[in-house]
Order: structure tokens, then sequence, then C-alpha cells
């Protein structure tokens, strides 16, 4: 029984006080300078306003302001931002880090360097912190289908922590795991970070389908879908995902296992980025689409953006080769240089 | 363009008519004893009834009586029956069959034999043909996600077409492949067959989610369904057909691919096993679960019974481990032996 900071107090980063609290652990939750309306509700009404849920007996609420003293002698601090506050959040636990200290994040999300290498969310946030302290901390990252609100109800849940500290990661999942919060871990923070990233990317092309079924008419006299279609994006997303991790390095049986298919599947049920890839299917464009989604963070697009921006300097150093990731090569024609969307079917499973 | 026969007037067998006839072959659609009513109705109205649609000009109705005209000349034979017609199908066909020509199957199952071997059902049509003319015929299987009232509805559908002699596979591809049925070719049979029977065993593990949430109340206060529960069965789901391909012999990336997560991505839409799946994650036992659902062809369950026969034999021998394979076993105990679900999550991804 420790003190854990969670700093973010969105959906995800709160949600995972619910496991940490059942375990005894005392937990205080930070918003950032974008949570100020949360941490005034779950201080006032210990109520959750955006995950509709009374927070757990062991968590105090801190504002930003208060991070210092929050942060004061944790054991574990779980970045609960999305990809935009990656850089921010390294800046801002950078001085009041110390030695031992492990950094568990939620975020999804990669960023790529000048000549196309891609950078997984860790590896910035590590870029952010202090020479003197970054190489005294551990970075892990949370993988696999969660839905924060299922989390938060405690539904049966399945995931995968990465750290490339071995010890670090098997602690953290023993702070984690409950009767309902299953943890798998592995030191292959790399290959996780990556499925986290493609399978939101992936989830834009499954989406697809929705819109282009409502374009062609909608179901027929015979009640034909299209989910025969979403089945082959889906597919072909994995498929992606492993060729990912096989070229990049990774572990190769994620593809198939809770970070590549399973969180495909539970981020396919349903949520912005479906929503996002159904206004793509319908035959908007991309600037359209973003218009009509105003005010939402798309942090698919925002993937599909960088490795569209990635791949041809990859393409070109020779690292991934011409025929590779034809779906996220044809999102990132929709995402990047406003195109209409084309499925490029003869061109996937090569 | 070709004389083709379809023997099964079920729905996919009948659906692989659309494709065909776009190509400008002609089809002869043959129904088997208990399809007489769609025959019937084939030829008097030019309509499918369980299909519910208009069928294409290019296909010619038979009745089983009239099988020997139906079978004579033609090329290719789709085999359109389920797996309860097998062994009826072989015999069916025996008699009629000419050296050179190919028959390719859309049936899902799985037998055993005595020792536990499991046999993919290609073999088992081969042991029921006449030994004069087993090994001058191909057999072919078709895999991958495609619900029969898309194809006939024309919706962008992937699959895999597998068989054993890699020419006659290109050339079946051949006959099939439109601008909506893109079809890639395998020699593989086996670890194709596996899939297709493997991922509607597993559908009824995802399945069991919907009932597991009906069953704890329903969605709750804060809309937490359990997706993330679907998910990791899912996940599981791809793993245990990863492992089964690994240990008999396949093609890995089907796992991942169209024969395994797209097929079980689309197999989970809805449907028989999905709502069987529902039932028991409800609590009820299979008896139950098998009455309430009178009069349906469970052909799921009947591949869990088969698995849940073989796999202790398998285990014993040393073929697989006691490890191996924790959803289908669990399901096997349900199926088998009446016990109620039990999801052992935590020998998941083992």
């Amino acid at each position: 029984m420790v003190d854990i900071a969670i700093v973010g107090s969105g959906l995800m980063g709160t949600a995972t006080s619910w496991p940490l609290t059942d375990n005894g652990h005392r937990v205080r939750l930070v918003g950032t300078h974008l949570d100020g309306d949360i941490i005034r509700s779950c201080r006032e009404k210990r109520y959750h306003p955006t995950l509709k849920r009374t927070i757990p007996e062991g968590v105090t609420p801190f504002f930003v302001d208060e991070i210092e003293e929050a942060l004061d002698g944790v054991e574990i601090i779980v970045s609960g931002v999305n990809s935009l506050g990656v850089h921010w959040i390294g800046r801002k636990l950078g001085p009041y880090l110390r030695p031992g200290q492990m950094v568990i994040a939620v975020t999804k999300g990669l960023e790529a360097a000048e000549n196309g290498d891609l950078l997984i969310l860790p590896d910035v946030v590590y870029s952010e912190l202090p020479e003197g302290i970054r190489d005294q901390v551990s970075l892990a990252a949370i993988g696999g289908p969660c839905i924060a609100g299922e989390l938060a109800g405690r539904r049966q849940t399945c995931v995968f922590f990465g750290s490339r500290d071995g010890e670090a990661v098997e602690r953290l999942a023993a702070a984690f795991c409950t009767s309902y919060y299953h943890v798998w871990t592995t030191t292959d923070l790399q290959g996780l970070e990556f499925c986290v990233a493609l399978k939101n990317a992936c989830t834009l092309g499954v989406g697809l389908a929705a819109g282009m079924l409502e374009r062609a008419g909608g179901v027929d006299n015979a009640d034909a879908h299209m989910y025969n279609t979403a089945a082959a994006l889906f597919a072909e997303g994995c498929t992606e995902i492993d060729r990912m991790v096989e070229i990049f390095g990774g572990t190769r049986s994620f593809a198939y296992g809770l970070p590549g298919a399973g969180d495909l599947y539970v981020t396919a049920q349903g949520g912005r980025t479906v929503r996002l890839g159904r206004l793509l299917g319908l035959g908007h464009s991309f600037a359209e689409a973003r218009e009509m989604m105003a005010g939402e963070t798309l942090e698919a697009a925002e993937i599909v953006r960088v490795l569209g921006e990635a791949f041809p300097k990859l393409t070109a150093r020779g690292v991934i080769q011409p025929d590779d990731f034809p779906l996220l090569r044809a999102l990132a024609n929709v995402v990047l240089h406003g195109q209409p969307i084309d499925i490029p079917f003869d061109r996937f499973f090569a």
C-alpha cells in the first residue's frame, strides 16, 4: 500500500484509480490546467463529471498548481494525459521526480523524427525529462482493450503493461492487478506502443465501412450490411500492426493478442475514431469531417498524419517497402492530402 | 465461361452464384433433400426465400434427384452443405465425379479420429469418395469473413481459397474473383480449415460477454458495457487459433488475417453462435440453451464438442499441453459436461 499520483484526470487516467484503491493504495488525482472543472467537482461532490461516477474513497483530488504537494513521496505516477500533453507532462514532472519512481502512461500516439523514424511516446517523455533524473526513473505504458468507463465499473478487463525495466513492470503490475483488472507484462515497450498507436489509426479504417454502407443507400432489402468489408479492414489492420512490429522489432504475437486485435476490437465498438471513419466513408473530405467534429480531439487522425509524413521518408531510406501498409497509406492520403477515401483491397494481405 | 454446380442451396452456397454469374459462368444450383422448398421457389419465382433475393439470370435450379444431370460436364462443384452434410455430399458426388474436376466447400467444421487427431472436412469428404476418383479431383475450401447475404448484395468481401493443389486453387480464384469478391489463395488447406472451424468456436466465447452483461444487470448508470471483456475473449480466441496452427502446422499469419481475426470479427457481429454464447453467458446450461434454440443448427457447439473430446486425448499423447486452449477448454466444459461457464482469464495469453 503506497502513494500513487495520477496526473491528468481524464477518463482513462482517473479510471485506473479503481483498481489502485481497491488494492488499498492511496491515490492523488491531479488535474491538468484543462481539468479544473473536473477537479472542482471531485473535491466538492466526489463526482467525476465525464466518467459519470463517484470517485473511490481513497482518491484525493489536486489542482495542477498543487502538483508539487501531490507528487511528494509517491512511488508510482500515472500519466493520464493524451498525446497533446506528452511534452507538457515530461517538463511538468521533471523537477519533482525522484530516483526509483515509476511513471506509467495511458497515452496513445506516435511522433516522428526529421528522418521519418517513429518515436514512441515514453521516449518523447524521456527526452523532456532533466538529464540528471531521466535514467533513474522507470517509464512504462499500458496497452490493450480497455474502455475507461468499464474499468471504473469493475468489468473484467485484460491489459498489457510494458517497460524496458523488467523489474519495474512487475512491480507496477502487482500494484494494479485485481480480480477484474488482469495485467500481463512485457519488456517490449516499443512493440506495445506501436500497437497502441496503430490500432487507433486502423480503427479509422474499420469505421469507413459504416459510412460506405450509408453512402450506398444503407442496409438493402435483404438486410445486407457491410460487415464483410469492415472485417476485411479489421484483418488488414491487424496485418499492418504485425508488419510494423516485424519491421521495427517487436513481439509478433501482439498483432493477434490484446494489444493488436483485442484493442482494435474494443475501439471499433464506438467512439470518436469510428465516427470520424464513418464521415470519411460517407465521402466527406478530412477537412469537412474535421469541421463536423469540431472541438473533439482526434488522436487517430494525428497518428495517421505522423505515419503519412514518415512513410515516404522510411520508404526512401529502404526501412519499409512501397507495398507495406496499404491501408494506413490510403488513410494518410485522406488525412494529409485531402483525397477521398479509396480502399486498395487488392493490395491487402500481401 | 464454364459450367459450375453448387450442391446445397443454403445461404452461403447460393451466394457464391453472384460472383460466378457476374463472371459469365453458367451455374446449376442443386438443392439437397432438405432444400426442396428453396428449389421450388427458385424455379417458380426465381426467388431464394432465406437469402431473400431474386437469383441471378445465369442460375438454373435443380432438385436433388436431378443431380446427375446437374453435374454433367461441370468443371467446378461448390459444396454448399453444412457440417452435418459432409459425409452425405462425399457419397452423393462420388459416382458422378470426373478426373480434373474441382470441388470447393463453404463448410465449417472439424471431426476427430479415435485417437484425438483432428480432421479437416475436405479430408472427410475425400474419405467418402470412391478410391478410383478421389486422387483425380482437387478439393478446396473457402475461409475468411463472408456473410452470405452481403456477398449476394455485392458488398466488398475478401476471402481465402485453400487447396493442396496449387494450380487448382489459382484456377478457382480466377473463376470466382470479381471487383467486389477479392480472393487470396493458399496451399495451406489444413491451416485455413482449422481457422474456419476455430473462429466459429471462439465466437461462442466472444458472445458470452453480452450474456454476462445482462446477468450483471445490464449497462450501468455510467453506460458501462462489457466490451473490454468481449475484446479479451476475442484476443484470446485469436491467440488460440494461432496456437492451433502452430501446433498442427499452418500459416501463422492466418491468426491475425482474414481466416482468423477477420472471420472472428464478422461472425461476432451477430447470428446463431453469438446468441448461443449470450445464453451461456447469462448462466444457462448448454442443455437449456440448446432447448431455447431448438431447431437451429449449432455448428459452433458441434466444433466445441469435437475439440472437447479430442483435447484430453491430444494432451495425453503430448501433442498439446495442459495449458493450451484455456478458452476452448472452458467452452468444452459447458458444452460437453453441462458446467456453468467459468472464464479462466488468468490462464489466457500464456
